[in-house]
């Protein structure tokens, strides 16, 4: 397939399904160097992150399935082994692949198997520590070689010492006449010659000195460095492949991409286009901002700050999804995006809260699974406090097992000194991020609210916001939810108000005796929760329930395991948590 | 106070308390120059790690109290800002310092605050991805400064490519005459006259070009590199500071020490005398290994690998302490210490188990706080199989708050797919560790154990080992526990084998329907558990006793937060966990 084709197939399948464009279109004349190359049978390719596999996909097996990616049932939206032998690890997260590809690189070495383990990072990725601590670790790997597809962002413009550094590379100058050079010396090479090891010496002392004065970061590390190289010149990156491929070192070759290579719209605004939703791009010039959990906290956040001068918002390379752009814009001495750095973020925030200010920290859900000993250890154990707003909490679609928000709850319940707030609507989000900045306590104040708008709210929602709030009295079931589920609940409700009693949790952490004292009567308790079982508000709820020796028939409805991608409500309706279902389990008897 | 009386205090006070006395000893002259030229009063001062900062407590204000360190309601091992205004943050995980003062540097230029914010990290710190996190977001903060002390040494030997390269400055020739040229440059400096900033200019310019061609690793990273200088000359190093503290911009600044400096047997052998118990020093010449959890884990990880020849210990920094010492000279090729990095130990191993090897990462339990999302996304979302064998796990005595080992079981409660065994006694670890290693399942196989030895072991324990065991029966108070606890469970048992039954659990993640049904005709339950309570196992089976209908009555006794420094004893006995506080909670009657 020519990369002209391989790009019309990624743009008309994101425009249908939704996923990364501009990431995709790319890296499409790396990834048919990658594969000029290296061949996934006999090497192992990893991809970091993996949201720019599209083309690989297409390339290795699965162009007939791409029409189905990020559908349930369909290609994952990033690698995955369970859908090809090509894809060696799930992907997802960021930074992880150096790390997870020294496994690999070891195993190979130790099992005595041939062939290179070939990674394929981002610059954006090589702001995270677990990055770091792979590179760190290269030294003795001679199979293993990285590829740093440098564009110049992550998702958000690039941040910080190391994207300054690799700016620093590339406008050198030396680029160009690199270029030349590289070419003719590669154009004599016998590559499988004799002379190669000589050559290859050489090769290296002369790049070097050509491409930057002393040593890079990464010769620093102890890998052969390469670059910077056209990341669009497929001949001129097959030819540096083939040398790293050769030789018996930890490589590193530096490539430079344009992100939304090949599309106009995408080139121009790459940042809008990491992300984008299916169907979005025929409204890409004309879009109107819709109202989301994460435009109604950063517009709050901007307004609180205008009158409180201690508030610092951070972000860790998610200024837009979260909400924070028009934060940074209009706070910039206070606001920080730290890169792809959860764990510095709230360390970092631990200081500033030392240091007098008040801390926020907007993180999608899936992201503060790598912040735990850093809340533990240099929030809460410091006596500390900050701001916790978790966006993305709950199920969130077609990214699939790696980024549901389903374990911040586990975390959070798991940490001392934590308050959480699950609000289900746009005014509690207000009410409960006025709370937290205000608050006087040292502790972590957590908020966590899902992707997306607010959904169905009955009329009888009370104002100001409680703890938690019961509706219907005299009933022998009570059904207790919190976040997005209280809409479905509370439809239902609407419907048949005899049948039950609904408390809605807008506390979830911690619960005290006074939730406890108002469900002990109950004859049948239903908890309904959008996070996984183990950990839950839910676990905690019935632990308290049988301290205080209640009698009832408890059930819960959580998230039992890793889920898989699809639309919110397939991955709803799987989960026994849609409308449908919760009416059925409300209805049933005693099941 | 001088630097030699500084060390006899340093010695004295290690010896009888335990602590740390190699680093303390290597950085009494660094101590002396920091507070030559910075005030704590002014300046914010921050310890990577804070256990070098023993002279620093002693100049102060904490000379009389330095007696009392590590013990009961005395001064921390660590630094502490409860302790003395002097310590700005709470210390004792690795890598923490440089976010932790970038919020304390923004808090300054905003709030208007003269001073600078001064970090003290360890080279061994530096291989942590927190910290390397850190220097990437430094670049525009100009009042940090940061004194890297380079003694080639974390706990073990340092490794990786950042050790490497550190290794490389130090050698590289330049040493002794940058010393001197630094001294003859600094001698001349009007260091407040209207030329300093030609002069800072120049100076970088000079030192840059006479310590390594080109540009060092942390100027790549944004920062002014002043180093490496003789970290045990006072004068030296006074001088380069006070330029670090007038100029407007980051600054690292790198000294080498020599761990251990001025007591001979430490120098011989820092890795042994990184941290000691009290007493210990006496009997240094000749002490003889005492059986412990960590090193029966190690003998026997030994033996398994001689048979499976795709057992891979891994270890992040803590060869000695984990037991691995002996494993990693028997197996060289199957062995990495990874430096300070638990996060990347994880993936590592998530690599390893995909490329057909069997992980096995021995790590302590409050270190294992670092790795939550690796779990998660890494191992547990791959269907990978991994072993964890957490050493340190429950209460750790002396090192106090930052150490104890008692979120892991919370953290693996919320993690999927996870199996946690909780030995006993070392026959049992040994079972667990064969069953591990031989286990053909796709998951997390965790072991946990205390520090130190085992206890006390009834004479009528079961031969083999059952996911739960259940001594005496027709009784209708169930006593449960696990872990060292049993020994004490067992030890009351003895003696009032009439009063209640006693339940060994063995197996602690996941419990299923056996658990409960073995449970559920008891009236009472008491459960005692040295975890953190939320998150626990006792929360999980209060959870499925309820589901289950259970109408008894359930106690736990668990530990409720952070818990200071003292011996392990009083630490169990103020947590209601000793043989004393068990027996009166067993005896009375329903409280």
């Amino acid at each position: 397939m020519k990369k002209k084709d391989l790009r019309t197939k990624i743009f008309e399948v994101v425009s249908k399904n939704g996923g990364h464009l501009s990431s995709n279109l790319g890296v499409v004349e790396a990834t048919l160097a990658l594969l000029d190359v290296f061949d996934p049978r006999v090497d192992d390719i990893i991809w970091d992150v993996g949201h720019q596999a599209y083309a690989y996909k297409i390339l290795t097996g699965r162009l007939d399935k791409i029409r189905t990616i990020r559908r349930k049932g369909g290609l994952s939206g990033f690698t995955s082994p369970e859908e090809s032998s090509c894809d060696r690890f799930k992907s997802g997260h960021a930074s992880v692949s150096i790390s997870a590809s020294l496994g690999l690189a070891k195993s190979r070495l130790i099992l005595g198997k041939k062939g290179k383990v070939v990674v394929f990072i981002g610059d954006g990725a090589m702001t995270g520590g677990l990055a770091y601590e792979g590179l760190n670790n290269c030294v003795d790997v001679s199979n293993l070689v990285i590829i740093l597809n440098d564009n110049s962002m992550s998702i958000s413009k690039n941040v910080g010492g190391i994207s300054d550094y690799l700016s620093k590379i590339r406008v050198h100058g030396a680029y160009i006449n690199t270029k030349n050079i590289t070419k003719s010396i590669l154009d004599k090479t016998p590559f499988f010659g004799s002379n190669l090891k000589a050559f290859l010496s050489n090769f290296n002392l002369n790049m070097r000195k050509l491409l930057i004065s002393g040593s890079t970061l990464f010769e620093n590390l102890g890998l052969v460095y390469y670059g910077p190289i056209d990341g669009h010149d497929i001949l001129e990156m097959s030819k540096v492949f083939r040398v790293a491929k050769s030789i018996d070192k930890p490589v590193l070759i530096h490539i430079i991409t344009q992100k939304g290579k090949g599309y106009e719209l995408a080139e121009k605004d790459p940042s809008k286009f990491h992300g984008v939703s299916g169907d979005y791009l025929k409204k890409a010039s004309n879009c109107s901002a819709v109202s989301s959990f994460s435009s109604v906290f950063g517009n709050c956040l901007c307004e609180l700050s205008r009158k409180n001068k201690r508030v610092y918002a951070i972000t860790a390379a998610m200024s837009d999804g979260t909400g924070l752009a028009q934060f940074s814009r209009e706070f910039p001495d206070r606001f920080s995006d730290v890169g792809i750095a959860e764990s510095h973020a709230v360390t970092f925030a631990g200081g500033l809260s030392a240091g007098g200010m008040i801390p926020v920290f907007a993180v999608y859900s899936t992201f503060l699974q790598r912040t735990f000993d850093q809340l533990v250890h240099d929030v809460s154990m410091q006596n500390l406090k900050m701001v916790l707003c978790i966006d993305r909490a709950g199920l969130v679609g077609e990214d699939g097992e790696s980024h549901q928000g389903i374990f911040d709850v586990s975390i959070l319940n798991s940490v001392p000194n934590v308050v959480c707030y699950s609000p289900s609507y746009f005014d509690e989000v207000k009410f409960y991020l006025n709370l937290a900045i205000e608050c006087e306590e040292s502790r972590i104040i957590a908020i966590r609210y899902p992707k997306g708008t607010e959904l169905f709210k009955p009329p009888f929602i009370s104002d100001g916001c409680r703890d938690f709030d019961i509706y219907g009295t005299n009933r022998s079931t009570m059904v207790v939810t919190y976040g997005r589920l209280f809409s479905f609940a509370s439809r239902i409700f609407c419907d048949f108000p005899e049948r039950f009693s609904l408390m809605k949790l807008n506390k979830i952490i911690p619960l005290d005796d006074s939730y406890i004292n108002a469900s002990c009567s109950y004859n049948r308790i239903i908890f309904f929760e959008e996070s996984y079982e183990k950990g839950s508000v839910s676990e905690r709820f019935a632990y308290m329930l049988l301290k205080n020796q209640f009698k009832g028939k408890f059930e819960n409805i959580c998230i039992n395991g890793f889920i898989k991608h699809a639309t919110v409500e397939e991955q709803l309706h799987d989960c026994g948590l849609d409308l449908e279902a919760m009416l059925k389990i409300i209805n049933s008897d005693y099941i």
